[in-house]
């Protein structure tokens, strides 16, 4: 049986072997003490690197008393690293991309997820529309890139923008980033959806782990890559 | 009384004087009499530049054969114009961008309507974001604009990129051009009203006609105007 | 270079130059050291009337404790001005109508900005279409505006009634007044998109700092401006 | 048994005695034998004046060489009224008022229901807000109403304006008039269920009938009614 | 001129005069201050029963403790009533149904209302359709009404069941009260929209306030009224 | 392998082994051509009563002219049932009722398909909370029914109402029958989700089908079934 | 008269008799002395089991000191129960599975409540999709049940994935789990809603009760049942 | 100047420089004169396999006769290549997958535009999750895939259900398949956004052309690709 029952959590120990990738703990919604549980499952079964996501400054310090192992957590990000591992370099070229200051926590989350899997990332922040010489100054980083992770808020044109200039994958991340008409960020994300540009494909609004996750496997099988 | 009551219509002759533009005729759920009706009277009152808008080809072959005082059709623009007058020279500069060949007849609605209304008026259409060089090698388009008016649909980027370059107010005006999470043009209104650029404002979708009329208003007031 | 790389932010120093505006300070989601470091940027160059927007009321007492630089903070506007500099006389005229008293927040904040940014602005608040003898006892208010703001919540019917009265542009700003059906501001946003007065354009819900630099960009450039 | 079975539909011969009016056929979805039966069901148990509602011009067509009764069809309504009684004077006032000429379908809807159950109506059509002294003008038709029926799509504002005009009941009806936005309706839809005026309540989109069965109904228990 | 200027509100003393009720203060987003003037500046002029809607407990007591007139203040409805006169006896009746527990706030806002401007109300709460027999154990309470108001949230059914019964006019007010697929009162709100009874209009969310007047405005004017 | 490979089709012929029913053609957007292959699949394996649903007349016509196995086609129902066999007597007790005529051919979908599947079906057609008596009057068929199907357009009260009488799982079928705010029959299925009375849970818009699948799940596991 | 009148509610005394089930305390908007009223009215009477859902931790407490009757709480149901009576044996079998630890308490609430109802009960939790051989390795827990809910948030898959597998009805229960365009709940609802698996119908987002006690209806019934 | 001015268009001959692939015409909105204007106009630069998608039987048949070089159309996925260039061999491998037969045309649209651009696809259609057993019996199909396209309309599940088997990106493609809530794609569009498990980005309903083109961007950069 390729998974641990821990009752409230059936802990996936096959998920690395099928995908490539260990199980990943959403914290969300999760009490200390399961994402405790579950994440000394994996620890156990000698998981390294487990990440913890969408994990609140609160909880984190709670945990920080009860883990016995090492970990890192990255405020901003949201994330801890369990067990974290940076014994191995990392390899190719993920660019995450933002439009603006008020967008830069979900890029960490992008950003630490895509380099926690192993990716060398390159950060690119507010280089929003309204001032493009900002991003036109910068054509240079997105140049190698194997995926790049573009993320905005208000009306995510940043996505399209950049999809008009890059010659590999480009991932949106819409954000929540907005008031009044941008409905919890369903501009960015209709916005992205319809992109012009042919090379964008969309995940969640504020789902910088799934872009830095995507943008690794990408990344990982790419000539370039490790 | 400065209205003429026709039963299906109260025609509102003072308007011109109230407003400094005479009425439009919306003719897209008006029958053609009740169109020629109220044309006739505007005429009879010395209107000249009579817009009728939304009106199809079919509608305006019947009109056509009714209606005995000079009049043009803009096939494209849907709009057909009742006794034009160009005499007077057209004032200002009013641009009409858009950001591809699918959105010209929307462009078009608005360039007659800011035309006839008596501004001069350029056009620099498919200058979408998904190529950004098309729109920065015409950057001198822009310039000495009192409006420019930003015609996009799918994602709308057009707008707020325009908005980050233009020292003049820009409408943007969002199409109906898309499918899928387009959602009729909705993609595009709700990206141009969350515009990260400053100085857009909106009008519905597809709505060629206001924002050719709202770019006249502020055209004919500007200094480099009449 | 003609922006500055702070890091968690490219000021935009070019934007003067390029749109006539100083770059703006989007004041809700950035911490207060954020907020320092880009209005310092900003001043160190030069800048005057520096806007910072969205500031509650909380970060603006931190900043007030660390600006070492003159400043205003206008509250019901959630407004600072960073070096304000009254020294020039206002230009032209633009007008701030609102529908009811719940609405002053927002006008305020058009105000202040197109006052800031160098518009004379006058002010007609609580004249809702309820009591329609409000409105048209003060129609001499809107005689030689360049540009009137039309700013409510609930049905956002004041947009089109004040489009059916005046001669310049309208800009309406929907606001998020209301219960229930208001959807936060959602069925004023829908009234002034399909208003059936021709001259009205809209922003995003609450956005009055958009409103007031629109109307100051028509007001400044208007025959009866500067 | 209060009601009669024809399989497809059951009869309710009960709800003029339960209600004050008698069963109305919803023509939209019946096909014409479905009508005929059962207004030939009502019409055996001595039921006049029948409303037939939302009748195309098409099912009316073969309506009318089956019904072997008198009836009267109106086309811009589109209700046939079988076996229809004029002998009885109409009672009190009920007053139904539109934006624009594309409105008045719905209003003769209106109009017909309630003229037709009893009530005497007065039209007031094309008043929209864009040209405000329309309405004022005819300010004394609203005098002396039980009951105005306010008709409008796109911003639907007239609602509203009426609403704190009138000391009696406003009956809003949104119209699917309009484009884009506009949403088959739901703009005016909103806007007068958030009316600010406090007298207005509203029916579904383009309902004509519903407001027409309601202001009869308030009409016909007024003071000033039968 | 029938208005005083308050600055931050434009107080309409010539409503009374003109829709047969005085102006009514809408407490949700105004300052105890703000409705301190308003009220103060209606008692001046001679109004009575001045209605304060949507006054939170905490505003209630703030205003307690600097109001020098009488007051009462109806805590699960929010209502503050200024210079309560209940001297002149209550006419006709209005019965305020709802269809459960939870909804008992919104149906005394209805209520009072009614109450204050001078109708006879009965009270039937709890009866929600899925119980059907205890409404129809009271259906004596509905004879004589001049007006029911219908209050449920949920799935909104009561509108469309009290519709079928009753002979009178109906107000169906949804309410907020559900959760998930309720959002926030819209499913009751569409339910009652399309009830298949004809005789029900509709007021917005929780809008007990706007079905009280209504009622009234019905009933004072009918013949067995005032 | 239990499923046979057509290309445009995986046909599952181990679903009857599995869930107790064979593999359904969903007729909507198939070719006559790609239904014939599968059912003729389907028949080639043994399978009887092959259900064939949403096909259109049109498309019926021309696989009846290519079928050479028996079938039936009703047409209300839209559904073919190819080789029927009725030869095993119906179990059970499932009643299909419905709010207005309208309904009918969503009803007939459910029952058909439960017929087909082996439950006995007693339809109970046009009693609408319109008029409740309706309903009242035909209590006794809802006793001793394993599962009722509640079929509604426009508010869908039916489904509460029935809720609270029966004493068997409803099964609530939303239509998109009704106009404007029913959009769609997004206002039946929202208040059939949200229904006050407990034992009712909902399948897809005009999805009769699905309900009488269920139903006979429910009725052929029954203590009163087969 | 088969309800008691408290007022605030009208106790349905006669829905045991009518429907099976006692009625059921919502407790969601009700105060602690409400819910005292209403229970001890219903144990007067005799009930038993007497469910009080969607009570809050804190009003459970309040409530634990003033009621003198034995009762349970179940925290993460949040659901208690007056007057618990275990000694009869649960009838039949029903299943409540859950795609991850984050629906567990919509399980409990449904677990919980079809138990106190009768029906034993087996958990199947943290089964999501994104792991498939978690649910594989269980099939033989789907055996035998008389009724699956499948309770899932985000994109609520499971419940088309069970769907495929049991023989049962299923009944889905989507949840507000997730963040951005999970929109509360709205995207597992709607994928519930279209799901290509026949047997699924649903109720409203994170309503456990409803399932558990529909679940516990079509057990109660099934010839494995009691 | 690295485009061409056709007037209705501004050819990108750049593009092919910039991303890797040649401009794409999107034929929906185009006359049959634009797409040859625009097709020529790429032709005359020397570009081949000239992608013109969303083009109708109908605009294909008159461009036929109108275009005097080479091209094939796929009728199925609406797709025109103008010169095909088949001599280079295919790389790597992309699979295209869907849930059922309806599905198709939008599989057709992703698989001729990957393999136009170069790429190796396997296609793997009807493996809906209704018999998941189809989709187990041809894991093999998915191993050594750099890219996998999920291709389902109703509840979308089938991208879930993949990303949790594959160890590549997934890139969902939810379709229009579906009725009543399905909401035009809009439910698989949801669920895919929120899938649960990590691998899986989106794009526009119906899109296969952009899933097609992302996958090969992917696919040609991947270690085992060209």
């Amino acid at each position: 049986m390729n998974y641990e029952d821990l009752g409230y959590a059936k802990v996936d120990h096959h998920r690395a072997k099928r995908t490539g990738e260990g199980e990943v703990v959403y914290g969300e919604s999760k009490t200390p003490e399961q994402i405790l549980g579950i994440a000394s499952a994996l620890a156990n079964k000698g998981a390294k690197n487990i990440l913890v996501t969408r994990l609140s400054q609160d909880k984190a310090d709670i945990l920080a008393k009860t883990l016995n192992i090492p970990f890192e957590y990255h405020a901003s990000a949201r994330i801890m690293v369990v067990l974290p591992d940076d014994s191995t370099p990392k390899y190719g070229k993920v660019v995450v991309a933002c439009g603006g200051t008020s967008d830069i926590g979900v890029c960490e989350e992008a950003a630490i997820t895509a380099e926690t899997l192993g990716s060398h990332v390159e950060r690119l922040y507010d280089v929003g529309v309204a001032g493009l010489h900002r991003l036109l100054h910068n054509l240079d980083v997105l140049e190698g890139a194997n995926c790049v992770i573009a993320v905005a808020g208000m009306e995510g044109a940043l996505a399209s923008v950049i999809g008009g200039l890059a010659d590999c994958p480009v991932v949106g991340v819409p954000t929540s980033v907005g008031y009044g008409a941008s409905f919890g960020g369903l501009a960015a994300l209709l916005a992205m959806l319809n992109s012009c540009a042919s090379g964008v494909s969309v995940v969640n609004i504020d789902n910088g782990f799934g872009a830095g996750f995507i943008a690794n496997r990408i990344n990982r099988n790419a000539k370039s890559g490790i």
